[in-house]
């Protein structure tokens, strides 16, 4: 808060007062319901209790986590609301669902969590939001010589992980498992939106991504059922499981999935951080780390200068004997790059990868700031998101974006995504990578500035967006593309990827009725897809 | 070759005479070739000297390695033959051809190395036989940064693996490299078919199956190319490689790939061998190493009892001293089972899981064999498929099947097949796993039995694949499926996969020239299909 103060140059006058709060009372009335012709079917279906048409329900269902979203909110800007909310008991009822919204032509949207931030859970055209955390969220099995959990898509990441890590009250099991699995949004999304925007967790480095979790999956689409067997790996022609992950709700709806799970050992975990003289010899280091083949470990977060100066004061490092250490050692602010991280597995595989990752990276200059650091992070590591909305009551916005790139393109994305960024006079950038492999890593852009216009922000996030793209980068690592980015992905892929992608749609669902109206631009208008220039 | 002799109840006197060994000379004509107002338009676009029409190249590319093929070649029965091979230089080459062949209607078949034992090469409808292995076998780029290799798919494994093991030398690379795919076929195949069917080298245990080493790729079809961006991972909707990964050249022509490669460290690889008291208690031991997060090795090659036996005999096991104290330590021979395995790596991760193999290996009953017998078994591991020839010499067949399963249906499938071959007097039935994954594994089946006929061969083997399916296997691990398992597949997938594979080809190949006649399954007939009940 003191770094953000300072870099936008606000005061205290400035946050003496709250502006559009947003907490104006619900209208009675909303526009876009359904007729009572459209509704008893809807209801004879999956029981009247239901179907929800009152505007509080409508309302909460409608936006996600982008600042978009919430600048809208608050400005009361009311558009593209579902025109009922509908809550499936099971797969029956999806199935029943699918079918009647394809003979009568009305559009499907499904709800996760709400945590969206690339506008993904938006009814662009009405139609009816299916909420699954209602009855959706039973845990189906759990195979314990598999080791597999399958689940229905509603269930939140919270109650996954405590059936797992309490298996052997719960199952019967001889282990606790973990889901290995813990997203920012953790506490508020659903296993449903791990899965259809291609998710990563906070230990994706060691445990994977979503897709790589995935053993299994049940799927209704209006051209009927896609049901893969959890084998562990096979080669019987295109893979259909990577084909419908990361659909985004336009070509079916997920009603069950196999995730593989992994054996919980918080007591085996392995902290560690270290303090870096510069960002290019931290970045070094995360890439040596990765290609070394020394085991990966499962936090490894490590932050440029600016997010380094906010993370010290935050964690309270600021300060202390520790900082005054890496200062007279000649770890200067505004330079030195924090890497935070951990390491889990069986204790002796988890004590090697902490102690590999210490050599790897003293060799590229820098010194341990001990695992206490780390611990600090990981206790307050969900609760950043909910500092936005405070921010945001004395007209900062602060969002993020964040994409994917090979090493040798990783300096000059982040070098043109923050000279964009700090071309704008008192604008916080931010970054760090958090996911990383042996080919190349995430970059995660946190930015924040005195703008409490929706075309402003929507202007600047375009323009980064753009510096994305621009330089080489994937548009998104584990965010999806939702409706927000979908403008810049025929672009990015292509138009022979496009249209394949296209084809597929027309398929699954020929009448568009699946999340339409601009997800993954796949019923995107030509005039609204930009264009830029690729130096990928 | 005793055991089998043995078991198949031969004498000396078998051996005595070769049978159709099959070295009648090539025919001079042979049906099905193109006329000269075909020709000339492709030695106009690829080069006259490029164009092969003569019955010895023709031949030569006909068919793949699965005992089928080997017995209609050595009873000169010549189906399915290209009408003329095709040598592309580059990729405009390729470009050219497929314009052409789509506006002429004229079939593609790609020939990488020849090496399919799933009918993968054979020209069902005619047409061009596209050599690769000629000119398009360019190393593109050797990324040092990125960790990756760029290569025209015509390379065979052998030359690629030599140049990363050459990297200083050859790139002035700091570091020597391995591609880490291994599969038996190494020294006779390409990349282009370790990608299109989803091949698996014996490290895959570790470093992964090709579609997770696959990071780039260009491929191009009738309705235009898709190129992907090496991106180490994303968040783009559904994932494209994966969908043309395994597509066995039916949806377009593979013209380059990006690898991930890894570090070279022989020195580091760590040997072990053990010997466990039963096949039960050593799949166990298979299943807790790779789900207790000790770190994956990267040889894994688990064999049942009927296996060890031969295999034992094979490494020149039996008899010495080890043996003794095996006997001794009640390890008895037709129950005990041979663990193979190395571990890679950093060298103190390697020794690490060397160690924890050890661990678990010791807990399930095992005791251990020596690193010395896996440096046997590693030294000729690339041999044995060229004692199959040998072996048809005196009327008998061996050849391969190998599926996947999770842990809980492992031991049925093993147990249908090895049941359905044994039920066959005098058939020897040898299994193994050899990719090993926390949520299941592959199960590799080699059977022999004395059989001359193509219709007694291909009667038992269907009733293999029936068994396989039904004990619910997935079909293939890592041969893919080609046109032999295709009657199998429309069963294993389900109506609506196929129906989407099927959408799919038509967007990409609407005139049906890539691969046609069968391949997986995409324009076979329903009266060609195959179904069974499935206890999966």
């Amino acid at each position: 808060m003191a770094h953000i103060k300072d870099a936008l140059g606000m005061t205290d006058e400035d946050f003496g007062s709250r502006h559009e709060v947003g907490d104006e009372p619900v209208p009675a009335e909303l526009p876009g319901g359904l007729s009572d012709t459209q509704l008893t079917p809807l209801a004879a279906m999956v029981g009247a209790e239901n179907v929800k048409t009152d505007s509080y329900s409508r309302l909460q269902l409608a936006y996600g986590k982008t600042m978009a979203d919430l600048i809208r909110l608050r400005k009361g800007v009311v558009e593209n609301l579902p025109a009922a909310v509908v809550c499936p008991r099971s797969r029956d009822d999806v199935r029943a669902l699918v079918r009647h919204c394809h003979e009568a032509r009305l559009p499907i949207t499904v709800f996760g969590g709400g945590t969206s931030v690339t506008r993904g859970v938006e009814c662009m055209r009405g139609g009816i939001s299916l909420d699954m955390r209602v009855h959706m969220r039973r845990i189906l099995e759990l195979n314990r010589v598999n080791q597999t959990v399958t689940v229905e898509p509603g269930i939140y990441g919270p109650a996954l992980e405590e059936a797992l890590n309490r298996a052997p009250q719960r199952f019967g099991a001889q282990h606790r498992y973990t889901c290995g699995h813990y997203p920012q949004s953790f506490e508020e999304s659903t296993v449903r939106v791990w899965v259809v925007t291609r998710g990563a967790g906070q230990g994706s480095t060691y445990y994977g991504k979503i897709e790589q979790m995935v053993r299994a999956q049940h799927y209704i689409t209006p051209a009927g059922e896609l049901r893969t067997e959890p084998y562990p790996a096979c080669s019987m022609g295109p893979d259909v499981d990577q084909l419908m992950i990361g659909s985004e709700g336009a070509y079916g709806i997920l009603v069950a999935v196999t995730l593989q799970i992994f054996r919980h050992r918080p007591e085996s975990r392995a902290y560690f951080s270290y303090i870096f003289p510069s960002w290019e010899q931290a970045v070094d280091a995360a890439r040596e780390t990765l290609q070394a083949e020394v085991g990966r470990p499962s936090t490894f977060r490590l932050s440029d200068p600016e997010e380094t100066q906010v993370g010290l004061k935050h964690y309270g490092v600021e300060g202390t004997l520790l900082d005054t250490a890496m200062r007279m050692r000649g770890y200067r602010p505004g330079e030195r790059c924090l890497l935070l991280g951990a390491a889990d597995g069986y204790p002796t595989r988890s004590a090697l990868v902490k102690r590999q990752v210490g050599r790897i990276a003293r060799a590229h200059g820098a010194m341990s700031a001990t695992g206490w650091v780390t611990r600090l992070w990981e206790k307050g590591r969900y609760a950043d998101p909910y500092l936005r909305d405070d921010l945001h009551d004395y007209g900062v916005i602060l969002d993020t974006l964040e994409c994917a790139a090979p090493w040798d393109r990783v300096m000059q994305v982040w070098r043109a995504v923050r000279g964009y960024c700090k071309a704008r006079p008192r604008t916080v950038c931010m970054s760090h990578m958090s996911h990383v492999y042996p080919q190349g890593t995430n970059l995660y852009f946190i930015f924040a500035a005195k703008m409490t216009e929706l075309e402003d922000y929507l202007a600047f996030q375009a323009g980064i967006l753009d510096t994305i793209r621009q330089s080489g980068a994937a548009l998104s690592h584990h965010h999806g593309i939702g409706k927000m980015i979908a403008p810049w992905l025929p672009d990015a892929l292509g138009p022979e990827q496009m249209e394949l992608l296209r084809a597929i749609k027309r398929h699954l669902d020929p009448h568009n009725i699946m999340n339409p109206g601009g997800t993954l631009a796949l019923d995107l208008p030509e005039s609204e897809q930009r264009s830029v220039d690729d130096a990928g």
